[in-house]
């Protein structure tokens, strides 16, 4: 199997890849062509005889030809300007986010094979704008999407765009609506979402953390390696199980900032140094999240860190190396 | 004011000009640029010296060249490929719907003025799929999209674009979602939904009609006349009482075939000669629509035809001529 994984140089594409490099999928790996704009040389697949490192835009006319003349069995499409930074320029989030992902789709689509082609598309939670409890206290998976940043605007109209290619038969795609996935390289600085990252950091070094929210607030959560598994999962996962739109809202584990933070001291067996100092901008956007309910996304077998223990262990072991 | 309108040659088009041109609108008209790939030498407005026709693209470099020089105050973008057609020829459908759409909006919001531009889209019902009735026995305005159609989709990626350059500012837009307007010309047959034109000529001719759906299939309803005012009142809202989304799902008639040919029949004093050879197919996409409950967009002064009189009487008119 021919695999192309776009954003393969990104906090999840690098996950993404050791685990299709690492076997036991239930499928072959031949070759996987690897596409970011920046891709380091020094990470373990680089050197893997099977991966193509392809350091392009996702939608140059360069991978495209690439594409023709190498068809894929399956297309992890993870590349993207984040949210943040797609708002400050708006120029590059267009072009990227938009317009790179309709020209990669659309060429797929016109360029299939007999069956048409599996695509995994990371979408985001970014799709229903701010998100605060409602009066039924929780969230469905039918929540209505109101897209409060070009970000999350442009990747519902792809996410609509996949839905109509899949219709058609043209491609066969699943789009993953995904939270924050954790833990992120500590942070320059920046992001708003940073402090989610942030705290398995510093709660794991023993050092001391000002946390720009609550102890209280609520985010939702997902590992880096249960993100790897939702995405192989979604490749594998028979089209005829999947919703006409193609959409699945991911579970999340939702919990406490605080409770998070005592779950990554009390595996470390260290005592947390953090304090708090509550940025109501941040915790409006990221710290209010209510309960999601995804009866459809588990019984289609997607799942979320089942605890916080679960949580912590899988986030540690990056925090070492 | 300058107005650009896109698909002026067309059924709403035709209907929209005449009124932009015939006056008493709350705003002056110095200039229409009327754009559409046909333009009918012989309809009225033509000859206006305050037309400037345009027989191209409407997403062509020399309209845009057009509009760089000469910035509208209000645009009015009518054009599409229907649903049908777009579905047979799906690259034609994805130009015009989608790329086009986008091109034309997103130069629009580059070569904005100081004030955002006032954009009313022309969006449509199909953006939900097919609507049967539910167990509540009445559709909201909140009803979640899932198009069936390209068509439909490409019009929500549509929307939601136009809804994330009006959050930044860049335009002023407001999305019409319409349902099928009548009573178009008698079709040459290949619409689904051409009956809900064609009973009007037919019945106020008193001419033999084999209609495709039962006298008790259930549609929505909207005169062109009543079209038009909705969308003139678009365009004069003031976007501070528009929802984030900027996508208003307009009021409609809901109501029986069987009712509609006795209203036309009553007003014209001739007895209906239909007779009802239900298709399935037809019934089941435009035959089986629930009551629509729009008060967020009643409240906001968009209307429906208040009654079958109304609406016979709107539709009458144009068929004499």
């Amino acid at each position: 199997m021919r695999i192309l994984v776009t954003g393969a140089g990104g906090f999840v594409g690098r996950g993404l890849m050791e685990r299709l490099l690492g076997g036991a999928l239930g499928f072959d790996v031949d070759e996987v062509i690897a596409v970011d704009q920046q891709l380091d040389p020094s990470v373990s697949w680089h050197a893997d005889p099977r991966v193509t490192a392809k350091t392009i835009d996702f939608a140059s006319a360069e991978l495209l030809q690439v594409l023709a003349a190498r068809p894929c069995d399956l297309v992890f499409h993870l590349a993207s300007v984040p949210g943040s930074l797609a708002e400050r320029e708006p120029t590059l989030g267009k072009r990227v986010n938009l317009e790179a992902s309709l020209t990669l789709f659309h060429h797929l689509a016109a360029h299939r094979r007999a069956a048409p082609l599996r695509v995994v598309f990371a979408s985001t939670v970014a799709v229903y704008g701010t998100v605060t409890s409602h009066a039924h206290g929780r969230m469905d998976e039918d929540h209505p999407t109101s897209p409060e940043l070009s970000y999350g605007a442009h990747k519902l109209m792809t996410e609509v765009l996949l839905g109509d290619l899949s219709r058609r038969g043209e491609l066969d795609a699943v789009s993953l609506r995904l939270p924050g996935i954790v833990a992120r390289p500590l942070s320059s600085g920046g992001h708003g979402s940073a402090f989610m990252s942030d705290i398995f950091h510093k709660v794991a070094a023993a050092q001391a953390y000002t946390c720009p929210v609550g102890a209280g607030a609520t985010c939702w959560w997902m590992s880096l390696g249960t993100c790897v598994e939702n995405l192989i999962h979604a490749a594998l996962i028979p089209s005829a199980r999947l919703p006409a739109s193609r959409v699945v809202q991911l579970p999340v584990l939702t919990a406490q900032v605080g409770q998070v933070i005592d779950a990554v001291a009390g595996l470390v067996g260290q005592a947390a140094q953090v304090t708090h100092a509550p940025d109501d901008r941040i915790e409006r956007l990221f710290g209010r999240c209510p309960p999601l309910h995804t009866p459809r996304a588990r019984a289609l077998g997607f799942s979320s860190d089942a605890t916080l223990e679960t949580l912590a262990r899988r986030c540690l072991p990056g925090l070492a190396g």
